[in-house]
């Protein structure tokens, strides 16, 4: 397909959105890559740079010379800019900066790395609109226009006083309509501002501008000073990742992958959770080992011996994710501990009744044999509420110890309940047979 | 708290954020909620109404009479106002709408109604700024200010033909900076108009604003003429949902639930599944009593009787997890088949040899018996393949055809892959006992 018929590429692909041609380059080899690339105006070079995928893009920042990087560096976004600088290692960070043209740029650039980047401060960008409160509509305009150009999106004004404290929102609509000798004064709103601040969390970021449905938010000091905004775009990508971390977390899955990710990487992330199942198996076996007289006494004990670890599993799991979610969006919090306990121990009454109504039924009809129903019933009863406890209880304590509670998911509670499961059926064997 | 002492109550709460009154609502129980809502004025009731949890908000509206309810929708844009009415019963939806007194705000909240709630038409609104190409500057910014009254948020104008046919896009910040004589045709931007139509699904919606970083998004029907537009506050809604679901599945619960539900909703979220693992777990059993011989001959093989199955469950929920999450996000097409497992494969390889090698050497530790060393390690990395291909296959059929691929993960794979290993387990030691 890329035989060197450049004019042909250049047509099909100047008119696509940068977004799209970042998801051709990413299936093409770097040299087909660079070829593509050296065909878009630098604008449009930088904006799909943005756009690549981080594996893709790594690959492609190697073959640049420091001197092109600081270039597609001065066409994007601030808190772009310092992203993908973040993503190189030291020494070339520094020779990018230092082939920066623009001084400004680069002091801006080099201001946003300093902020740990799941911070506000990591996420904001230095490009907004900012206007004196003394100022009229119509310098404010002739004003706006000069800022203007390097802010590829307006959404809302940033009022501030002499001390460029944030005082106040103005909106584009609202100047749009205004008589050009009215005062800002007189125009903007001070109430209900909502800003964030520079060292708040993304995840903070994130629940403010989802609650009260914010396609900006100012970002500020600890003296209240105006320092940058962040955008509604890379709130999503924020949302995004959080929502898949913890499904990953549940999944047994840790370190961000995906499934193109290499194989080496891939096997990185799930081992150490397979390591810890098996060392849970172990410990199973060990129950198992123990209890070896019984089951060589009574072999029909045998066959539950997967169902009631498994049931626990699945019951863990689903209490522990209901709690990790309600976390992760802020309608739980950890104080709750009694309310959602009650709650869940009802939730597992009536499913472990069911259930064990369930298995007695099926046992008997099977094998007739009703002191095994018994066993396996009141064991299913015992190791369904057993389970909805810890699913409950570990993940709200992880949380009030800071600890990140979707660490309490996926292989980790299936593993501890297979434990418990085992050991509770075999309890209630010791006191039936 | 609540005493009637409305001065204090109506002081303190006047200048709160709409989302934050609605939080102490929700925490009220009806009769307070009522009278605190009482204390607001009309627009600020209706944002608040909108806040307000799903629940509490449906036992609200019941307290309330239609022409109450009417009067709080004419507040509203006509897309949150068609939500709400969407959720009350079909005659209480008709005596609402009869007492409406905007004929235009009545009619287009009906014909909102018409569409699917999960496609663009049911998430669009129909407040957004429409300019004609052949109008002047200045007659635009005249036109823009009568309908700008009733659109809350202005992110980009709509540039239409005589046909109402969506033929560009302007935005506000290259109208304030133009010249007022200077026409709309010689402004606006024709290149790249992403929009999207009003029967595509909400997710095809999300994903396009998530690609592109739009805060708005025109909808158009079938002949291109404009109908609506999406904002990205409802989007983010989507976008959440959607991952909550998909991890919701994965732990086994279905029907959109919360820790806060009811202990009806939760059990019946959570039960089929456990009933479906209870079905999976009677069928082990059924493996388990086929070779109950082989274990009465060989007590010993019992002791791994839950590691092999629990192994495999984690492994299918670490494969399926990253197919599902690759398809949710665009990553992955179902035609990867061939590429997806030649990795998953390899990922499976060195995960099973792995565990395989470490399990071989701690069976050999605690109990010095080498067939049974080999028997379990063959059996974990057998277990371990076929867990990864099922994990891998399963949901991309789903998904191939147009089954939800999350039903694929959870409880479901687990149960599949409990199964698989017992039987793998016991197939290993009959060929080496």
């Amino acid at each position: 397909v890329e035989e060197g018929n450049s004019s042909f590429i250049e047509s099909a692909i100047i008119d696509l959105h940068p977004a799209d041609i970042a998801e051709i380059i990413d299936e093409l080899d770097a040299q087909e890559a660079k070829y593509v690339f050296s065909l878009l105006d630098d604008e449009q070079g930088a904006d799909v740079l943005m756009e690549l995928e981080d594996d893709v893009r790594e690959r492609f920042l190697k073959i640049l010379s420091s001197k092109e990087i600081a270039e597609q560096l001065e066409q994007l976004d601030s808190d772009d800019a310092a992203d993908i600088l973040g993503e190189l290692s030291e020494d070339i960070q520094e020779e990018v900066i230092s082939q920066i043209e623009d001084d400004e740029v680069a002091s801006e650039i080099v201001d946003l790395l300093n902020y740990d980047e799941d911070s506000a401060g990591g996420l904001m960008q230095k490009e907004f609109i900012r206007a004196q409160m003394n100022w009229s509509v119509m310098r404010c305009i002739a004003e706006l226009r000069r800022q203007a150009e390097e802010v590829e999106k307006v959404y809302t004004i940033y009022v501030v006083d002499e001390k460029n404290e944030l005082i106040g929102l103005l909106s584009l609509k609202r100047l749009l309509f205004a008589s050009p000798k009215s005062l800002i004064e007189d125009l903007y709103s001070n109430k209900k501002i909502i800003s964030v601040k520079a060292h708040d969390t993304k995840e903070f970021v994130a629940q403010q501008m989802s609650k009260y449905n914010l396609e900006s938010i100012p970002v500020v000091d600890r003296q209240n000073k105006l320092i940058g905004r962040i955008t509604i775009d890379d709130i999503i990508d924020v949302i995004q990742e959080e929502a898949e971390k913890d499904y990953q977390m549940a999944s047994g899955i840790s370190g961000n992958v995906e499934a193109r990710s290499s194989v080496f990487r891939l096997t990185r992330a799930r081992l150490p959770w397979l390591v810890i199942a098996l060392f849970g198996g172990l410990l199973g076996a060990q129950v198992i080992k123990t209890f070896e007289p019984q089951i060589a006494l009574h072999a029909m004990l045998a066959i539950y011996i997967t169902l009631i670890p498994a049931m626990a599993g699945n019951v863990g799991v689903q209490s522990s994710a209901l709690i990790v979610q309600g976390l992760a969006n802020n309608t739980l919090r950890t104080t709750d501990l009694k309310t959602r306990l009650t709650k869940e121990v009802s939730v597992a009454l009536l499913n472990g009744a069911i259930c064990a109504a369930l298995i007695f039924t099926f046992n008997y009809i099977f094998y007739q044999d009703i002191r095994l129903g018994v066993t396996v019933s009141v064991a299913l009863m015992t190791v369904i509420l057993f389970a909805s406890f810890f699913g409950t209880v570990i993940p709200l304590i992880l949380d009030h110890y800071n600890i990140d509670p979707a660490l309490a998911t996926g292989p980790f509670i299936t593993t501890l309940n297979d434990v418990v499961g085992l050991f509770v059926y075999f309890a209630v064997s010791l006191l039936l047979y």
